[in-house]
Protein backbone atom coordinates (compact mmCIF):
# COMPACT_ATOMS: atom_id res chain seq x y z
CA UNK A 1 0.00 0.00 0.00
CA UNK A 2 1.06 3.72 -0.60
CA UNK A 3 1.74 5.69 2.25
CA UNK A 4 1.33 9.88 3.19
CA UNK A 5 2.70 11.59 5.96
CA UNK A 6 1.48 14.54 7.02
CA UNK A 7 4.27 15.81 9.46
CA UNK A 8 3.73 19.22 11.39
CA UNK A 9 7.49 20.78 11.50
CA UNK A 10 7.02 23.22 13.99
CA UNK A 11 6.47 27.36 13.79
CA UNK A 12 9.85 28.43 12.57
CA UNK A 13 12.93 26.84 14.34
CA UNK A 14 14.40 23.63 12.82
CA UNK A 15 14.40 22.73 16.08
CA UNK A 16 11.25 22.65 16.99
CA UNK A 17 11.07 18.68 14.83
CA UNK A 18 10.12 16.10 16.98
CA UNK A 19 11.89 12.17 17.21
CA UNK A 20 9.01 11.20 15.44
CA UNK A 21 8.87 13.95 12.94
CA UNK A 22 12.39 13.34 12.40
CA UNK A 23 11.79 9.68 12.14
CA UNK A 24 8.98 9.75 9.53
CA UNK A 25 11.25 12.34 7.20
CA UNK A 26 13.48 9.46 7.26
CA UNK A 27 11.22 7.05 6.25
CA UNK A 28 10.23 9.10 3.22
CA UNK A 29 11.30 7.78 -0.32
CA UNK A 30 9.23 11.17 -1.63
CA UNK A 31 8.54 14.53 -0.75
CA UNK A 32 5.96 17.13 -2.06
CA UNK A 33 7.23 20.64 -1.49
CA UNK A 34 4.54 23.20 -2.41
CA UNK A 35 6.27 26.71 -3.92
CA UNK A 36 4.61 29.54 -2.57
CA UNK A 37 6.19 31.83 -4.92
CA UNK A 38 9.29 34.07 -4.37
CA UNK A 39 7.72 35.72 -1.29
CA UNK A 40 7.70 32.94 1.24
CA UNK A 41 10.82 31.60 -0.06
CA UNK A 42 12.26 31.05 3.81
CA UNK A 43 9.38 28.54 3.91
CA UNK A 44 10.00 26.47 1.54
CA UNK A 45 13.93 26.77 1.93
CA UNK A 46 13.57 25.75 5.53
CA UNK A 47 11.68 22.65 4.29
CA UNK A 48 14.01 21.87 1.71
CA UNK A 49 16.73 22.15 4.91
CA UNK A 50 14.53 19.85 7.50
CA UNK A 51 14.55 17.30 4.56
CA UNK A 52 18.47 17.41 3.26
CA UNK A 53 19.32 17.28 7.52
CA UNK A 54 17.35 14.61 8.28
CA UNK A 55 16.03 12.06 4.90
CA UNK A 56 17.54 8.72 4.10
CA UNK A 57 19.32 8.41 0.54
CA UNK A 58 18.12 8.31 -2.27
CA UNK A 59 15.15 10.20 -1.82
CA UNK A 60 13.07 11.96 -4.44
CA UNK A 61 12.05 15.65 -4.08
CA UNK A 62 8.86 16.81 -5.97
CA UNK A 63 8.10 20.08 -6.30
CA UNK A 64 4.98 21.95 -7.42
CA UNK A 65 3.55 25.43 -7.36
CA UNK A 66 1.23 26.05 -4.51
CA UNK A 67 -2.07 27.32 -6.22
CA UNK A 68 -2.68 31.29 -5.42
CA UNK A 69 -5.70 31.75 -3.24
CA UNK A 70 -8.15 34.84 -4.05
CA UNK A 71 -7.47 36.63 -0.51
CA UNK A 72 -9.95 39.30 -1.85
CA UNK A 73 -12.05 37.16 -2.11
CA UNK A 74 -15.96 38.49 0.06
CA UNK A 75 -16.64 34.57 0.67
CA UNK A 76 -13.25 33.51 2.38
CA UNK A 77 -14.93 29.86 3.33
CA UNK A 78 -15.75 29.14 -0.11
CA UNK A 79 -12.82 30.57 -1.68
CA UNK A 80 -10.16 28.39 0.40
CA UNK A 81 -12.52 25.26 -0.14
CA UNK A 82 -11.80 26.02 -3.96
CA UNK A 83 -7.77 26.06 -3.42
CA UNK A 84 -8.03 23.35 -0.95
CA UNK A 85 -9.83 21.06 -4.42
CA UNK A 86 -7.04 22.20 -6.62
CA UNK A 87 -4.17 21.36 -3.69
CA UNK A 88 -5.98 17.92 -3.51
CA UNK A 89 -5.12 17.59 -7.34
CA UNK A 90 -1.14 18.00 -6.12
CA UNK A 91 -1.75 15.35 -3.39
CA UNK A 92 -3.41 13.09 -5.82
CA UNK A 93 -1.02 13.51 -8.86
CA UNK A 94 1.77 12.78 -5.99
CA UNK A 95 0.53 9.59 -5.00
CA UNK A 96 -0.68 8.47 -8.44
CA UNK A 97 2.68 9.28 -10.30
CA UNK A 98 5.57 9.68 -7.59
CA UNK A 99 5.30 6.93 -5.48
CA UNK A 100 5.67 3.34 -6.21
CA UNK A 101 3.74 0.48 -4.42
CA UNK A 102 4.07 0.48 -0.84
CA UNK A 103 6.42 3.85 -1.21
CA UNK A 104 6.18 6.42 1.66
CA UNK A 105 5.48 9.98 0.82
CA UNK A 106 5.51 13.34 3.07
CA UNK A 107 4.76 16.48 3.15
CA UNK A 108 5.63 18.92 5.55
CA UNK A 109 3.19 21.11 7.09
CA UNK A 110 4.11 24.61 9.00
CA UNK A 111 3.16 24.23 13.22
CA UNK A 112 0.92 21.33 14.01
CA UNK A 113 -1.35 19.81 10.78
CA UNK A 114 -4.55 20.28 12.99
CA UNK A 115 -4.26 24.29 13.37
CA UNK A 116 -5.61 26.52 10.66
CA UNK A 117 -4.14 23.96 7.84
CA UNK A 118 -5.75 22.56 4.89
CA UNK A 119 -3.28 19.93 4.03
CA UNK A 120 -5.20 17.17 5.83
CA UNK A 121 -8.73 18.40 4.49
CA UNK A 122 -6.65 18.61 1.05
CA UNK A 123 -5.76 14.41 0.98
CA UNK A 124 -9.26 13.69 2.69
CA UNK A 125 -10.68 15.08 -0.35
CA UNK A 126 -8.20 12.54 -2.33
CA UNK A 127 -9.72 9.62 -0.03
CA UNK A 128 -12.87 10.88 -0.53
CA UNK A 129 -12.99 10.94 -5.07
CA UNK A 130 -11.55 7.55 -4.45
CA UNK A 131 -9.09 7.38 -7.75
CA UNK A 132 -5.67 6.33 -5.74
CA UNK A 133 -6.01 3.94 -2.79
CA UNK A 134 -3.20 5.03 -0.18
CA UNK A 135 -2.91 5.03 3.97
CA UNK A 136 -2.09 8.84 5.62
CA UNK A 137 -0.89 9.43 8.95
CA UNK A 138 -0.84 12.59 10.60
CA UNK A 139 2.49 13.60 12.70
CA UNK A 140 1.87 16.47 15.59
CA UNK A 141 3.70 19.36 15.47
CA UNK A 142 4.86 22.42 17.80
CA UNK A 143 1.84 24.49 17.13
CA UNK A 144 2.39 28.98 16.41
CA UNK A 145 0.43 29.18 19.87
CA UNK A 146 3.05 27.30 21.94
CA UNK A 147 5.71 29.09 19.80
CA UNK A 148 4.82 32.37 21.11
CA UNK A 149 3.78 31.59 24.78
CA UNK A 150 6.98 29.77 25.28
CA UNK A 151 9.37 32.24 24.20
CA UNK A 152 6.95 35.05 25.80
CA UNK A 153 7.18 32.41 28.97
CA UNK A 154 3.71 32.69 30.01
CA UNK A 155 0.51 30.71 30.00
CA UNK A 156 -1.92 30.25 27.34
CA UNK A 157 -4.22 28.87 29.90
CA UNK A 158 -5.25 30.33 33.23
CA UNK A 159 -6.16 28.23 36.41
CA UNK A 160 -9.48 26.83 35.46
CA UNK A 161 -10.17 29.17 32.49
CA UNK A 162 -11.05 28.29 28.54
CA UNK A 163 -8.60 30.13 26.14
CA UNK A 164 -10.01 30.52 22.74
CA UNK A 165 -8.30 30.49 19.24
CA UNK A 166 -10.06 32.40 16.10
CA UNK A 167 -8.60 34.42 13.44
CA UNK A 168 -7.92 38.29 13.06
CA UNK A 169 -11.42 38.18 10.76
CA UNK A 170 -13.52 37.38 13.73
CA UNK A 171 -11.82 39.25 16.39
CA UNK A 172 -12.24 42.62 14.01
CA UNK A 173 -15.93 41.52 13.62
CA UNK A 174 -16.88 40.27 17.11
CA UNK A 175 -14.67 41.38 19.54
CA UNK A 176 -12.34 39.01 22.09
CA UNK A 177 -14.99 36.56 22.74
CA UNK A 178 -13.13 34.97 25.46
CA UNK A 179 -10.96 36.90 28.73
CA UNK A 180 -7.83 34.73 27.02
CA UNK A 181 -7.80 34.98 23.27
CA UNK A 182 -5.37 33.36 20.77
CA UNK A 183 -5.31 35.32 17.37
CA UNK A 184 -4.24 33.77 14.18
CA UNK A 185 -4.03 34.86 10.36
CA UNK A 186 -4.69 38.41 11.24
CA UNK A 187 -3.57 41.04 8.60
CA UNK A 188 -4.97 43.75 10.05
CA UNK A 189 -3.78 44.04 13.60
CA UNK A 190 -7.42 43.59 14.97
CA UNK A 191 -6.49 43.68 18.01
CA UNK A 192 -5.84 47.92 17.89
CA UNK A 193 -8.58 49.42 19.07
CA UNK A 194 -9.12 47.18 22.41
CA UNK A 195 -8.29 48.81 25.84
CA UNK A 196 -6.17 48.75 28.54
CA UNK A 197 -7.51 45.84 30.40
CA UNK A 198 -6.32 43.71 27.51
CA UNK A 199 -2.53 42.66 27.58
CA UNK A 200 -1.09 41.81 24.33
CA UNK A 201 1.83 39.28 24.03
CA UNK A 202 2.10 39.57 20.10
CA UNK A 203 5.06 37.37 18.82
CA UNK A 204 6.37 37.61 14.74
CA UNK A 205 8.35 34.83 12.76
CA UNK A 206 8.90 32.85 16.05
CA UNK A 207 11.52 30.73 16.11
CA UNK A 208 13.41 31.97 13.45
CA UNK A 209 16.37 34.15 13.34
CA UNK A 210 13.97 37.22 12.63
CA UNK A 211 11.93 36.94 15.89
CA UNK A 212 10.20 39.87 17.13
CA UNK A 213 8.47 39.57 20.27
CA UNK A 214 6.61 42.74 21.64
CA UNK A 215 4.30 42.71 25.14
CA UNK A 216 1.90 45.18 27.10
CA UNK A 217 -1.11 46.39 27.32
CA UNK A 218 -2.85 46.87 24.34
CA UNK A 219 -2.71 51.03 23.99
CA UNK A 220 0.68 51.17 24.92
CA UNK A 221 2.48 48.69 22.45
CA UNK A 222 -0.36 48.69 19.45
CA UNK A 223 1.58 51.82 17.55
CA UNK A 224 4.80 49.80 18.05
CA UNK A 225 3.08 46.40 16.93
CA UNK A 226 1.91 48.30 13.90
CA UNK A 227 5.49 49.73 12.60
CA UNK A 228 7.34 46.69 14.01
CA UNK A 229 4.94 44.65 11.62
CA UNK A 230 4.78 46.97 8.57
CA UNK A 231 8.60 47.53 8.49
CA UNK A 232 9.69 43.63 8.56
CA UNK A 233 6.98 42.86 6.54
CA UNK A 234 8.63 44.96 3.97
CA UNK A 235 11.43 44.21 4.37
CA UNK A 236 11.29 40.26 4.01
CA UNK A 237 7.93 40.26 1.42
CA UNK A 238 5.90 38.69 4.16
CA UNK A 239 4.88 38.31 7.54
CA UNK A 240 3.47 35.32 9.76
CA UNK A 241 2.36 36.92 13.48
CA UNK A 242 0.08 35.90 16.31
CA UNK A 243 -0.38 36.98 19.78
CA UNK A 244 -2.64 36.07 22.80
CA UNK A 245 -4.78 38.89 24.75
CA UNK A 246 -5.66 38.54 28.16
CA UNK A 247 -8.06 40.29 30.07
CA UNK A 248 -6.07 41.85 33.01
CA UNK A 249 -8.59 41.65 35.52
CA UNK A 250 -11.48 38.91 34.32
CA UNK A 251 -14.68 38.40 36.47
CA UNK A 252 -13.95 35.72 38.95
CA UNK A 253 -14.90 32.05 37.65
CA UNK B 1 23.97 32.64 36.39
CA UNK B 2 22.06 30.04 37.63
CA UNK B 3 19.54 28.67 34.81
CA UNK B 4 16.48 26.60 34.83
CA UNK B 5 14.51 25.52 32.00
CA UNK B 6 11.13 24.22 31.41
CA UNK B 7 11.03 21.81 28.80
CA UNK B 8 7.80 20.73 27.37
CA UNK B 9 8.50 16.78 26.75
CA UNK B 10 4.85 15.90 24.82
CA UNK B 11 1.83 14.12 25.85
CA UNK B 12 3.08 10.66 26.29
CA UNK B 13 5.21 9.65 23.31
CA UNK B 14 8.81 9.32 24.27
CA UNK B 15 8.96 10.72 20.36
CA UNK B 16 7.04 13.40 21.15
CA UNK B 17 10.48 15.19 22.19
CA UNK B 18 11.84 18.02 20.26
CA UNK B 19 15.12 18.86 18.93
CA UNK B 20 15.14 21.44 20.94
CA UNK B 21 13.95 19.34 23.97
CA UNK B 22 16.61 16.61 23.79
CA UNK B 23 19.37 19.39 23.64
CA UNK B 24 17.68 21.44 26.66
CA UNK B 25 17.78 17.71 28.40
CA UNK B 26 21.56 17.71 27.31
CA UNK B 27 22.69 20.71 28.13
CA UNK B 28 21.23 20.39 31.70
CA UNK B 29 23.16 19.76 35.35
CA UNK B 30 20.49 18.49 37.52
CA UNK B 31 16.73 17.54 36.67
CA UNK B 32 14.27 18.03 39.26
CA UNK B 33 11.57 14.93 39.26
CA UNK B 34 8.22 15.54 41.18
CA UNK B 35 6.75 12.18 42.25
CA UNK B 36 3.24 12.36 42.65
CA UNK B 37 2.65 9.11 44.39
CA UNK B 38 2.23 5.31 42.93
CA UNK B 39 -0.92 6.44 41.12
CA UNK B 40 0.58 8.31 38.13
CA UNK B 41 3.85 5.85 38.27
CA UNK B 42 3.67 5.69 34.20
CA UNK B 43 4.48 9.34 34.00
CA UNK B 44 7.36 9.67 36.06
CA UNK B 45 9.13 6.87 34.62
CA UNK B 46 8.33 8.12 31.48
CA UNK B 47 10.12 11.40 32.61
CA UNK B 48 13.38 8.83 33.86
CA UNK B 49 13.38 7.18 31.08
CA UNK B 50 13.99 10.29 28.56
CA UNK B 51 16.54 11.78 31.27
CA UNK B 52 18.44 8.67 31.04
CA UNK B 53 18.38 8.51 26.93
CA UNK B 54 19.30 12.55 26.02
CA UNK B 55 21.04 13.60 29.45
CA UNK B 56 25.16 14.09 29.59
CA UNK B 57 26.68 12.21 32.16
CA UNK B 58 26.99 12.71 34.23
CA UNK B 59 23.67 14.39 35.98
CA UNK B 60 21.73 14.82 39.07
CA UNK B 61 18.43 13.40 39.54
CA UNK B 62 16.30 15.17 42.06
CA UNK B 63 13.26 13.82 43.36
CA UNK B 64 10.81 15.20 45.73
CA UNK B 65 6.98 14.56 46.41
CA UNK B 66 4.54 16.74 44.27
CA UNK B 67 2.33 18.51 46.92
CA UNK B 68 -1.00 16.84 47.16
CA UNK B 69 -3.75 19.02 45.94
CA UNK B 70 -7.25 19.35 47.46
CA UNK B 71 -9.15 18.17 44.29
CA UNK B 72 -12.50 18.91 46.44
CA UNK B 73 -12.14 22.00 47.72
CA UNK B 74 -15.25 23.67 46.46
CA UNK B 75 -12.73 26.82 45.72
CA UNK B 76 -11.07 24.72 43.07
CA UNK B 77 -8.83 27.94 41.84
CA UNK B 78 -7.65 28.88 45.59
CA UNK B 79 -6.53 25.61 46.30
CA UNK B 80 -4.92 25.20 42.68
CA UNK B 81 -2.62 29.06 44.20
CA UNK B 82 -2.40 27.19 47.38
CA UNK B 83 -0.93 24.34 45.55
CA UNK B 84 1.59 26.32 43.54
CA UNK B 85 2.45 27.76 46.33
CA UNK B 86 3.96 25.02 47.44
CA UNK B 87 5.52 23.79 44.42
CA UNK B 88 7.31 26.78 44.17
CA UNK B 89 9.18 25.53 47.57
CA UNK B 90 10.22 22.96 45.79
CA UNK B 91 11.46 25.29 43.02
CA UNK B 92 13.34 27.55 44.78
CA UNK B 93 14.86 24.52 47.03
CA UNK B 94 16.32 23.06 43.58
CA UNK B 95 17.75 26.52 42.50
CA UNK B 96 19.55 27.63 45.70
CA UNK B 97 20.26 23.94 47.11
CA UNK B 98 20.89 21.75 44.13
CA UNK B 99 22.32 24.16 41.49
CA UNK B 100 26.17 25.12 41.62
CA UNK B 101 27.01 28.46 39.95
CA UNK B 102 26.12 28.84 36.09
CA UNK B 103 24.67 25.56 36.29
CA UNK B 104 21.42 24.72 34.68
CA UNK B 105 18.48 22.73 36.40
CA UNK B 106 15.70 21.31 34.14
CA UNK B 107 12.05 20.77 35.06
CA UNK B 108 10.51 17.98 32.03
CA UNK B 109 6.70 19.11 32.05
CA UNK B 110 4.10 17.18 30.38
CA UNK B 111 2.81 18.33 26.93
CA UNK B 112 3.48 22.35 26.60
CA UNK B 113 4.19 23.77 29.64
CA UNK B 114 1.79 26.63 28.66
CA UNK B 115 -1.56 24.49 28.72
CA UNK B 116 -3.32 23.82 31.92
CA UNK B 117 0.42 23.74 33.94
CA UNK B 118 1.00 25.20 36.70
CA UNK B 119 5.06 24.98 36.44
CA UNK B 120 5.65 28.42 34.70
CA UNK B 121 3.39 29.94 37.56
CA UNK B 122 5.18 28.31 40.44
CA UNK B 123 8.80 29.26 38.95
CA UNK B 124 7.04 33.00 38.38
CA UNK B 125 6.25 32.92 41.99
CA UNK B 126 10.28 32.02 43.11
CA UNK B 127 10.86 35.30 40.80
CA UNK B 128 8.68 37.49 42.89
CA UNK B 129 10.24 35.94 46.42
CA UNK B 130 13.82 37.25 45.13
CA UNK B 131 15.40 35.02 47.40
CA UNK B 132 17.59 33.31 45.25
CA UNK B 133 18.86 34.58 41.26
CA UNK B 134 18.26 32.72 38.30
CA UNK B 135 17.00 33.01 34.86
CA UNK B 136 15.10 30.78 33.51
CA UNK B 137 13.63 29.30 29.70
CA UNK B 138 10.47 28.01 27.95
CA UNK B 139 10.76 25.26 25.69
CA UNK B 140 7.11 24.32 23.39
CA UNK B 141 6.30 20.96 23.40
CA UNK B 142 3.76 18.73 21.54
CA UNK B 143 0.32 19.28 23.65
CA UNK B 144 -2.60 16.49 24.44
CA UNK B 145 -4.91 18.59 22.02
CA UNK B 146 -2.49 18.42 18.87
CA UNK B 147 -1.79 14.35 19.51
CA UNK B 148 -5.85 13.54 19.82
CA UNK B 149 -5.73 15.41 16.78
CA UNK B 150 -2.75 13.45 14.77
CA UNK B 151 -4.25 10.44 15.94
CA UNK B 152 -8.19 10.86 14.85
CA UNK B 153 -6.35 12.44 11.71
CA UNK B 154 -8.70 15.54 12.06
CA UNK B 155 -8.22 19.49 11.73
CA UNK B 156 -8.55 21.08 15.02
CA UNK B 157 -9.62 24.29 13.57
CA UNK B 158 -12.50 24.04 10.78
CA UNK B 159 -11.70 26.87 7.76
CA UNK B 160 -12.42 30.40 9.45
CA UNK B 161 -13.98 29.34 12.55
CA UNK B 162 -12.43 29.57 16.14
CA UNK B 163 -11.78 26.57 18.48
CA UNK B 164 -12.51 27.03 22.17
CA UNK B 165 -10.20 25.17 24.71
CA UNK B 166 -11.80 24.54 28.26
CA UNK B 167 -11.91 22.30 31.20
CA UNK B 168 -14.63 19.42 32.36
CA UNK B 169 -15.96 21.44 34.87
CA UNK B 170 -16.95 24.62 32.56
CA UNK B 171 -18.60 22.28 29.81
CA UNK B 172 -20.55 20.80 32.53
CA UNK B 173 -21.19 24.22 33.33
CA UNK B 174 -21.80 26.32 30.70
CA UNK B 175 -22.09 23.71 27.83
CA UNK B 176 -20.25 24.16 24.54
CA UNK B 177 -19.31 27.85 24.32
CA UNK B 178 -18.44 27.31 20.50
CA UNK B 179 -18.89 24.66 17.70
CA UNK B 180 -16.01 23.66 18.10
CA UNK B 181 -14.63 22.73 21.83
CA UNK B 182 -11.75 21.02 23.42
CA UNK B 183 -12.52 19.67 26.55
CA UNK B 184 -9.32 18.77 29.25
CA UNK B 185 -9.12 17.81 32.71
CA UNK B 186 -12.77 16.29 32.76
CA UNK B 187 -13.15 13.35 35.49
CA UNK B 188 -17.24 13.20 34.79
CA UNK B 189 -17.77 12.71 31.10
CA UNK B 190 -19.21 16.21 30.76
CA UNK B 191 -19.75 15.50 26.93
CA UNK B 192 -22.67 12.75 28.04
CA UNK B 193 -25.90 14.90 27.46
CA UNK B 194 -25.09 16.11 24.03
CA UNK B 195 -26.93 15.42 21.27
CA UNK B 196 -26.17 14.31 17.69
CA UNK B 197 -26.01 17.47 16.44
CA UNK B 198 -22.30 16.72 18.25
CA UNK B 199 -19.16 14.93 16.92
CA UNK B 200 -17.03 13.64 19.47
CA UNK B 201 -13.34 13.02 19.13
CA UNK B 202 -12.25 11.27 22.55
CA UNK B 203 -8.76 9.80 23.60
CA UNK B 204 -7.00 8.58 26.05
CA UNK B 205 -3.58 7.91 26.77
CA UNK B 206 -2.82 9.29 24.10
CA UNK B 207 1.05 8.31 22.54
CA UNK B 208 1.49 5.66 24.68
CA UNK B 209 1.19 1.84 24.45
CA UNK B 210 -2.66 2.12 26.76
CA UNK B 211 -4.09 4.31 23.64
CA UNK B 212 -7.75 4.31 23.39
CA UNK B 213 -9.83 6.34 20.22
CA UNK B 214 -13.07 6.72 20.34
CA UNK B 215 -15.13 9.14 17.86
CA UNK B 216 -18.64 9.17 16.60
CA UNK B 217 -22.23 11.49 17.23
CA UNK B 218 -22.24 12.05 21.26
CA UNK B 219 -25.29 9.69 21.82
CA UNK B 220 -23.97 6.74 19.92
CA UNK B 221 -20.59 6.66 21.77
CA UNK B 222 -21.26 8.25 25.09
CA UNK B 223 -21.47 5.04 27.17
CA UNK B 224 -19.21 3.11 25.07
CA UNK B 225 -16.36 5.96 25.95
CA UNK B 226 -17.71 5.98 29.63
CA UNK B 227 -17.30 2.17 30.01
CA UNK B 228 -13.86 2.29 28.46
CA UNK B 229 -12.88 5.08 30.63
CA UNK B 230 -14.17 3.40 33.68
CA UNK B 231 -12.38 0.24 32.74
CA UNK B 232 -9.03 1.73 31.93
CA UNK B 233 -8.96 3.61 34.97
CA UNK B 234 -9.52 0.83 37.42
CA UNK B 235 -7.14 -1.21 35.57
CA UNK B 236 -4.41 1.36 35.55
CA UNK B 237 -5.06 3.59 38.39
CA UNK B 238 -5.19 6.95 36.56
CA UNK B 239 -6.38 8.07 33.34
CA UNK B 240 -5.71 11.00 31.10
CA UNK B 241 -8.35 12.00 28.11
CA UNK B 242 -9.24 14.89 26.38
CA UNK B 243 -11.60 15.28 23.56
CA UNK B 244 -12.55 17.87 20.59
CA UNK B 245 -16.49 18.09 20.17
CA UNK B 246 -17.55 19.34 16.85
CA UNK B 247 -21.06 20.62 15.96
CA UNK B 248 -21.82 18.67 12.83
CA UNK B 249 -23.67 21.60 11.01
CA UNK B 250 -23.23 24.65 12.62
CA UNK B 251 -24.61 28.04 11.45
CA UNK B 252 -22.45 29.84 8.05
CA UNK B 253 -19.65 32.03 9.42
C1 LIG C 1 -2.15 29.00 7.97
S1 LIG C 1 -1.85 29.24 9.67
C2 LIG C 1 -0.89 27.83 10.06
C3 LIG C 1 -0.66 27.60 11.53
C4 LIG C 1 0.23 26.41 11.84
N1 LIG C 1 -0.36 25.16 11.35
C5 LIG C 1 0.53 26.30 13.33
O1 LIG C 1 0.35 25.22 13.90
O2 LIG C 1 0.98 27.28 13.89
C6 LIG C 1 -0.68 30.57 9.61
C7 LIG C 1 -0.77 31.48 10.82
O3 LIG C 1 -0.07 30.89 11.90
C8 LIG C 1 0.61 31.87 12.65
N2 LIG C 1 2.05 31.54 12.60
C9 LIG C 1 2.60 30.43 12.05
N3 LIG C 1 3.92 30.41 12.21
C10 LIG C 1 4.24 31.53 12.88
C11 LIG C 1 5.46 32.08 13.38
N4 LIG C 1 6.63 31.45 13.18
N5 LIG C 1 5.41 33.25 14.03
C12 LIG C 1 4.25 33.88 14.23
N6 LIG C 1 3.07 33.43 13.80
C13 LIG C 1 3.06 32.25 13.14
C14 LIG C 1 0.27 33.21 12.03
O4 LIG C 1 -0.85 33.73 12.72
C15 LIG C 1 -0.11 32.83 10.63
O5 LIG C 1 -1.01 33.76 10.07
C1 LIG D 1 -2.78 19.25 33.78
S1 LIG D 1 -3.29 19.13 32.10
C2 LIG D 1 -1.75 19.21 31.28
C3 LIG D 1 -1.85 19.37 29.79
C4 LIG D 1 -0.50 19.37 29.09
N1 LIG D 1 0.35 20.47 29.53
C5 LIG D 1 -0.65 19.40 27.58
O1 LIG D 1 -0.03 20.25 26.91
O2 LIG D 1 -1.37 18.55 27.05
C6 LIG D 1 -3.75 17.43 32.05
C7 LIG D 1 -4.87 17.15 31.06
O3 LIG D 1 -4.31 17.08 29.76
C8 LIG D 1 -4.95 16.08 29.00
N2 LIG D 1 -3.92 15.09 28.61
C9 LIG D 1 -2.60 15.20 28.83
N3 LIG D 1 -1.95 14.15 28.31
C10 LIG D 1 -2.87 13.35 27.74
C11 LIG D 1 -2.81 12.12 27.04
N4 LIG D 1 -1.63 11.51 26.82
N5 LIG D 1 -3.96 11.59 26.58
C12 LIG D 1 -5.13 12.20 26.80
N6 LIG D 1 -5.25 13.37 27.46
C13 LIG D 1 -4.13 13.94 27.93
C14 LIG D 1 -6.05 15.51 29.86
O4 LIG D 1 -7.24 16.22 29.58
C15 LIG D 1 -5.57 15.83 31.25
O5 LIG D 1 -6.64 15.95 32.16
Amino acid sequence: MKRILIVGIGAGDPDHLTLQAVRAIGRADAFLVLDKGEAKHDLVRLRRDMIRTHAREPYRLVEARDPDRDRAAPAYAAAVEEWRSRRADLYEAFVRDELGDDETGAILVWGDPGLYDSTLAGVEEVVERGAVAFEYDVIAGITSVSALTARHRVSLTRVARPVHVTTGRRLAQEGPAADDVVVMLDAHCAFAGLGEEFHIYWGAYLGTPDEILVAGPVPEVADRIRELRAEARDRKGWIMDTYLLRRVSPEPS
